[in-house]
């Protein structure tokens, strides 16, 4: 009977510790999932959206399409998330409407929603509370031997590693966004005031995320 | 030590009830995130594909910007999942640009993604297998008093209930994007051929969901 009773309390054990580590799980990814910056701090929000997102609409102008504004698809990289430098970057091929058309025009914008971060809690998408960002400038490609392209190269494929294997004769190329205006809202009252060199500028090692208060 | 014995078996079978129910409904959640319509049936597609997601980035020419392409974060709606028509109605008022911009200029886009549906697997947002969609067209206000407003009005609000609660003095509006061309990627080998017709008159209580084959 004493081994029995061993048993028993294994069992007990077993099933107690279960439990509770799946209860902690849960709550960690909670925990985690409502930590970013304060809304007033707009650099600190913009470069933590731009940081934690890895796709978002870039939009660029098609002449095949009357001059309609055309937003696509795309996964991007600034960096490794909270390591980023702001500067998005792309890998296009002109197989895609995006690239041949920012060769032709390059007025550009590139459009990022907190709401599939999961931080948003039960709000609609287009609630203010639930941040969005829409970075405006010109969409260049870069000269793939310059120092700028190796960056590119390791933000985009560090944060994207399937990239590594796209197929060669697509002809991808590096682009990124010159950046003119930063229009966020993550708020009630507006668009949170906010310039590229205060976004470019901002130290992310600065970062402090809060719980937020608002979810 | 009869009791005993009854009190282990019943621990042993709680233990093993509580493992496979957990089982069960990760794998009840894996297996009902895959179904999708089949990709070469590309009105299929286009239409589940817009009646599953409820925000896109809508695109607008920014003539504050220069001309340039602005896309915005916006919640949109056809109608319930798998009872829309197809087409999007949108809820905007014009203390955000992007109403402003389609009354001056009516060119418009609206851009969505598979990817936050989570039907993507694994796959980079950029795959060409995660599909991503853009309805290009004329971005225009409905008048207030019409039937096609009081069918936004349904659509919308019984898909994002909050809006119902949104404040009155923000004047928000119908809108609805009168499409010309639609352009989706949902595997390799460029954009499926797909008109407005095709896309508008495809019947989706024919929609037949299969198991996807490529997650």
């Amino acid at each position: 009977m004493e081994l029995k009773s061993l048993v028993n309390s294994f069992i007990v054990l077993l099933f107690l510790f279960f439990v509770v580590g799946i209860q902690n799980s849960v709550q960690g990814r909670l925990l985690s999932s409502v930590l970013k910056p304060h809304r007033n701090d707009a650099p600190a929000y913009a470069r933590w959206l731009v940081s934690q997102n890895s796709w978002g609409v870039l939009n660029t102008i098609s002449s095949d399409l009357g001059g309609a504004p055309f937003g696509n698809v795309v996964s991007f990289s600034d960096g490794l998330p909270n390591e980023g430098s702001g500067v998005p970057y792309f890998y296009l091929t002109t197989l895609d409407p995006t690239a041949s058309n920012a060769l032709k025009d390059q007025r550009s914008s590139l459009t990022i929603s907190e709401y599939p971060l999961g931080t948003c809690g039960k709000r609609d998408p287009e609630n203010p509370v639930c941040a969005k960002i829409t970075l405006t400038g010109k969409l260049v490609v870069l000269d793939n031997k310059s120092e700028e392209a190796k960056l590119a190269k390791s933000n985009l494929f560090s944060k994207h590693p399937e990239m590594k294997g796209w197929p060669k004769d697509h002809n991808f190329q590096f682009f990124k966004l010159e950046m003119e205006d930063i229009f966020m809202i993550n708020w009630f009252g507006g668009p949170k005031p906010l310039t590229v060199d205060e976004y470019l500028h901002y130290k992310q090692n600065n970062l402090a995320l809060v719980q937020s208060d608002t979810i």
